[in-house]
């Protein structure tokens, strides 16, 4: 691909040109290379540094100081571990860290130790994950607690279907701008699919033959 | 169970005196039997009702007129199937009637077909499901939608775990709260254990052994 100028960038990039320039003050896009005093040409790099900022501000609607941390992840973390977990924790949010249920606790290093997954146990997901189950337990469904491992297992499928996906791609960036995609779009697809599984799963156990 | 004083209603039910007085004015809790002219008693059936009410106000964080949909289809179709469809259609919440993405609903169509679900067409879950495929396409994910079949998958092993779970209780009124708590809250459980389940994978393909 050749350069190109603001126009063409903000043609293909799908923003607007007010925009493109918010990004670029704020830093989240690195500057183009100066042909003259007001005038600068971007390449490839540029357009897919912006695919990823507008996935992070459009879809998955992320506040700036988190759209900086994940690009600052991306610019920074050469390893696509650094940068996915930097990005995870973005997308889950600021958990509060205050105690947490050591019997949820426990449930869930069950539950992860019976998978075999390598996680890390600080990490924000890991911490929500055991918020949930404590929820649960609060509201007496003992009975979904007790099915934790077989919730893990189809978690596991997602999880491997999801990095999958994203892992075809060649940068660092695009892979990033999957995992948030993915997370953001795929979610109300599985939470659908779920309802419609529910569905069959009601007639099977309820309902009449067909 | 014998029957009890308003006082104790809420103390059981973990809602407060006013809250009860007002789902009885709104006709969500039936009326206790009077035994004088400022004197009521409940029963367990009255527990049971606002323990759903609760759950579908509290949790669920349904408005009113969704509430008064689910709570009649309890009260009035004495099938599992009924009352579960009405639910589902209040927890999905409104579905924009415009026109759906062609190729998206032919894409979820076929794997509808190959997991052999029986489902409803025309349902918000439907519909929902047909545009979480078309926004997906729309980003440029055609990657995820081609493993469509994939997630279909993973969500059927996790609506018949739903199903299974709540399937034990021996009230309609019951089984309703299941799927409303179940629904609410497994969803964070399950979104939380995929983020894990990625950061295993991510270990598998880009990291190092352990």
């Amino acid at each position: 691909m050749t350069e190109m100028r603001m126009a063409e960038l903000a043609r293909r990039s799908d923003l607007s040109v007010a925009t493109i320039k918010y990004y670029l003050r704020e830093g989240l896009l690195q500057p183009g290379r100066r042909t003259s005093v007001n005038q600068a040409v971007y390449d490839a790099a540029h357009l897919e540094r912006l695919r990823l900022v507008r996935a992070l501000a459009k879809v998955a609607r992320l506040p700036l100081h988190k759209i900086r941390e994940v690009i600052q992840a991306v610019s920074v973390e050469s390893s696509v571990l650094g940068a996915m977990a930097v990005t995870q924790d973005a997308l889950v949010g600021d958990i509060e860290t205050g105690a947490l249920d050591k019997t949820a606790d426990e449930a869930l290093t069950r539950a992860i130790e019976e998978r075999g997954w390598r996680c890390e146990p600080g990490s924000p997901a890991h911490r929500a994950a055991i918020r949930a189950v404590a929820e649960l337990q609060a509201e007496g469904l003992g009975a979904l607690v007790d099915r934790l491992d077989d919730y893990a297992q189809a978690a596991d499928s997602i999880g491997r279907i999801d990095l999958e996906v994203v892992s075809v791609v060649d940068s660092l960036e695009a892979m990033i701008r999957g995992v948030v995609l993915g997370s953001v779009l795929r979610r109300p697809l599985l939470d659908t699919f779920v309802l419609l599984a529910q569905q069959h799963y009601a007639n099977e156990l309820h309902g009449n033959a067909p």
